[in-house]
């Protein structure tokens, strides 16, 4: 298959160089990196198996290429392009393009041994930097805003700005849980409140992604408990989320997954408070495939990556989600 | 004019609300602002003189109303739209839509009052973490990295998570600066350093822009001089920076202004190094109309607001480059 990628992403994959302004073309077994000045001695050094040409006008560049070969069928996603972009590509040539929809995110499902190492790492950075921001909130963290308390999270997990996040951070507190995806308010927090977490960092480009829902304790030393009502609903989160970790094997359809965690749920009266899908995939991007959901007909596998992330939310009062990444590993899921 | 939205800025000066997924539709008097419902509540409240419509699919809702106005020209920015879902929107329906490239920017070019003391304000947050940052850096700044002061940057911008940044920092020292777009290194900062520092907070969403090139010095009480030949350079480029901002005047071309700090520097010999334009409208983008190039014609007025960032760079020696943001008023610049 011969391809064009526009998508930083996309071109890492396919790379293991990537930067902000660039097109990546493979042509049989040749391989272009095309980019501007600024990018060209790293592209050089770092970019795998290309050759790296630059250029002031990437898409000319690119056309001037392609002309050579204007019969052959090239592929490229209609989701990397924008209008203006296409057009300019397609003016003054005739090219043979097809449009094929996330299909470098469809050759990402099967992860290697060092996608997994990376994003295994990605994931342990993260739950530390969960550990790090509970001590904090057990210490400092009453009357605190949401708002000051998601920034106070997004510092601890950057390490000192070695990792980056994987996505803005949701710290919620009671009510503003139910909401998947919460906006940071002025909102204090008070001793016993429920508190939802949702964060992830990257580890040499490859996210994590992690939730956690906990009640607030003032101190480590202190014990809140949950009332009865909460602890019902977070119990049967919990097992919807574990069973499913549990029951999930290779050769199932993601809908079966899926269907694991939403019968729990449905099952204990809360099936239409589990507002989205099971999971889904993670990579180099946040989300990519499998999707774990009730219209997803993929056939899990090993060494698929995925999250396994049940949820009730019941409006004014609460959600609770639970969040974990898992790998497919000799038929069965492994946490990461 | 009636005109399709996407971008969430574009989207945000009409409705004075926006979000990350949204469709923004003007037909003659009538504006709709179509969202998920995540949204929806807050667009209600927030939005002005909009339909707010809560929807699934943003764009089958849009050609829902669409298809009622099929005759009307509507104008569209084909760097909003992305190939794929400009094929959904066009698909089974025949549509009388226009491309206008920029449109959305080029509406904003003379900032009203409001938005003039938005970006002020935005400017004077920044400028006071700078001078934070250089307190920072006389004291504790030795032997830390370019990586670990770009974090603190953007820590001591974001006061506390109260505002946003407009871009991720530039943090760069001697030889790194050279580069315009210089990423963060693990080089670690000594005493008589050259340290570039490219920054910007958003007040209510509008962004400042400005640059600093400063010898460090590790404490504030003892002085670092530069050396003969930084001092040359840097000294041009600060009489670049300060002699546009006096000269420029409403009714000069863009070009023009362009110009004054081009010459100063082709005069003393470094012509060949200021290799980008001399400045750059900002507003909700950071990038944003007049260019001030010598390409463009554009006319100065009033009420505009770009950079003036005149610059030199020597490649694997240094990089100094000076940058104000600038109001016109009264046919003259103001320094934001």
């Amino acid at each position: 298959m011969n391809f064009i990628l526009k998508d930083e992403n996309s071109i890492y994959y396919e790379a293991k160089y990537s930067c902000d302004n660039a097109i990546y073309l493979k042509l049989g077994s040749e391989k272009f990196f095309i980019t501007d000045s600024r990018y060209t001695e790293e592209a050089k050094s770092e970019s795998r198996e290309c050759e790296v040409i630059e250029s002031r006008d990437l898409i000319a560049t690119l056309k001037d290429i392609l002309a050579k070969h204007s019969k052959l069928e090239i592929v490229f996603d209609p989701y990397e392009w924008k209008v203006a972009e296409f057009e300019a590509l397609n003016k003054g040539i005739e090219l043979n393009l097809k449009a094929k929809k996330h299909f470098s995110q469809k050759r990402r499902i099967i992860k290697s041994d060092e996608e997994i190492e990376y994003l295994s790492t990605a994931s342990k950075y993260a739950k530390a930097g969960f550990e790090r921001f509970k001590e904090y909130l057990s210490i400092k963290g009453v009357g605190k805003k949401e708002s000051e308390l998601n920034f106070k999270m997004q510092t601890l997990l950057r390490q000192k700005g070695s990792l980056e996040l994987s996505f803005d951070p949701i710290v919620a507190f009671n009510e503003n849980t139910s909401k998947p995806h919460a906006l940071p308010t002025d909102r204090r927090l008070s001793n016993g409140d429920l508190v939802l977490v949702d964060a992830g960092v990257k580890y040499h480009r490859y996210c994590s992604d992690r939730t956690e829902t906990f009640m607030f304790q003032k101190t480590k030393f202190s014990s809140v408990k949950m009332s009865a009502k909460v602890k019902k609903i977070y119990d049967i989160v919990e097992k919807a989320h574990s069973e499913t970790i549990e029951k999930v094997r290779t050769g199932m359809k993601a809908s079966e997954v899926d269907k694991i965690a939403r019968d729990i749920i449905t099952n204990a009266g809360y099936g239409d408070r589990f507002i989205h899908s099971t999971g889904h995939g993670v990579g180099l991007d946040i989300h990519e495939y499998p999707t774990i959901s009730a219209k997803s007909d993929v056939v899990i596998e090993d060494n698929m990556v995925f999250t396994i992330e049940p949820a009730i939310y019941i409006p004014d009062f609460l959600g609770v989600r639970i969040e974990e990444m898992v790998v497919m590993k000799n038929g069965k899921a492994k946490v990461l």
